[in-house]
């Protein structure tokens, strides 16, 4: 819990990984959900000169719904966003692409907002082995000075689509706690992209943060996932990692057409269709699971979390407190 | 032993990789050297757009030069050369920086004259794992996608650079024989980018070449290394590999500025300089053995080789009708 200056207690929700068709009604549910800050997602494969127009973009979003939303740099800025009654929108990056292969953009993209920056998205970067690689070879000689570049201007090490190997190396190397922004653990759910316990454990014990995921290639039974079973592995997590390290990173990608899927799984790389964690028969978006359709899910989440045994505390720093103290050790 | 259109053997002379600091000067000493053909390095770290700016720097030295050289894009090419008394030019790129992360440049990059790519050029790339990293995963997903590209559009691999897997890998994936165009075996001597006889086998059974180097960092006493020396090496190569698989990729820079090597080895990926096959204390380019400070030294490698016993039908293989050889088969 968290004391405001008028020593009342304060909490903060936080969904720490979206990816939606941004528009004023997906920030209208966020307001609803109360959510202080959300991490977005702005690019997957763009270079340095392809952000520059999704930033402009972003621009148009704050004047446009300057009621709602602005740019989050820090923690304070969650705080501001609790007292305003907005949310603050942090910046991310699923792959390392915009930063190009020059060390000095790193520095560079963190003055125009990013705070989390994935080392991959599923295939080799010039940083670290995505986790649909057959091999992986850690943390390359160019990802040891990113990640060192990283924890100087103050951009987290998001490693939920990288391969073990290459997290357990991005967990030993970086100097600051990183982050798996949104996955599940692999106890629960077997799929590519969700985590070892080793890993998990060792995430946690170096002080990094968790996100657990609502989308359903990572959920047990996918779109007919129930709430209880979710809170569950809430819970057996919990006492393998610890409280402290579990957020949630909703992973919610709705309103988006499904060649919008086609292009994060296939980017430029390939000239035949590859189906990432969907199928052939199932290439398009799943369904998100009834209890979390949107951000207004956060209360079904609140509600099964305490039922499956987490005190009000607990719940509270699940939905949001973790990542508001982890954001404070970001600077 | 090759024979023109009126039946008299043709012999052709080519050096298969080349980086020098392009001139008037340099166009002339390679004919005085009688070579029909060079590879050229025309990028080293270069994006696309970068590449645009060279490619017309190139198209420059043409115009000036057209009484010396001209683009050759085929072994046709080759044979114009030697008619015309000129040296046909071939381009190549010693990391795939220019086709970024887009399997469509590939073929436009061919387009522009591009004959050979390596996957990589020390550090790990978007497609294999260079010689200079700890790890070596292979060739990735996106490797794959591009060698069958390139073995389509007609751009041979190129692996000098590469690490010993990713080698093996490119050997096994491509359809077509793939080069290592400028090293040595590792046998003679333990040079990082040198490579090991069961790598030279696996290339020579698959119809790939070796084009031995003349670089002081991949000879036996660097700068220092004899002409019996190198011939010697050249001779037990042929007996493990066979004559037919061998020829001369000099990698001759000559002319250039120190600031060019610094920038070779580091390109923009490090804040701190990197030495790669030099060191603190000898950080710019090597001195070329005196029998081989520029091209002319092909002269010296005709009598060495027949010193050490090659007959003259060989000699010829290795000085340049294998390559043209492997130039035929490359479209």
């Amino acid at each position: 819990m968290i004391l405001d200056d008028k020593n009342t207690f304060m909490n903060y929700k936080i969904d720490n990984l979206q990816y939606c068709n941004w528009s004023r009604k997906i920030f209208k549910i966020n307001r609803e959900a109360g959510l202080d800050a959300v991490h977005v997602t702005i690019v997957y494969h763009e270079d340095f000169d392809e952000l520059q127009k999704v930033l402009n973009m972003w621009n148009n979003h704050f004047k446009e719904n300057s009621d709602l939303i602005f740019l989050g740099k820090s923690y304070l800025d969650i705080e501001k966003a609790k007292k305003d009654g907005k949310t603050a929108i942090f910046f991310g990056f699923q792959n390392c692409s915009p930063v190009e292969d020059d060390i000095k953009l790193i520095e560079k993209v963190h003055e125009q907002g990013c705070r989390f920056m994935q080392l991959t998205y599923n295939n080799q970067s010039l940083l670290a082995t995505g986790c649909y690689e057959k091999n992986d070879s850690g943390v390359t000689n160019f990802g040891r000075e990113a990640i060192k570049e990283m924890n100087r201007v103050g951009i987290v090490i998001d490693m939920s689509h990288s391969a073990e190997k290459s997290t357990l190396d991005a967990i030993e190397i970086s100097e600051k706690p990183i982050a798996i922004t949104h996955a599940n653990p692999s106890f629960w759910h077997k799929a590519i992209r969700n985590k070892s316990e080793d890993l998990l454990k060792s995430l946690a014990s170096s002080g990094g943060m968790l996100g657990l995921s609502l989308y359903p290639h990572h959920l047990k039974n996918g779109s007919k996932c129930t709430l209880d079973s979710f809170c569950e592995m809430t819970a057996r997590t919990a006492e393998i990692i610890g409280v402290k390290n579990i957020g949630i990173g909703s992973d919610l990608c709705i309103e988006h057409p499904n060649s919008v899927v086609e292009w994060m799984r296939n980017g430029t790389w390939a000239k035949i269709k590859k189906y990432g964690e969907g199928s052939k028969k199932k290439s398009g978006f799943p369904i998100q699971p009834d209890w979390f359709r949107d951000a207004r899910g956060f209360k079904n989440l609140q509600t099964g979390l305490k039922k499956i045994g987490f005190k009000n505390e607990e719940v509270n720093d699940i939905l949001g407190n973790n990542w508001y103290n982890f954001y404070k050790g970001i600077n």
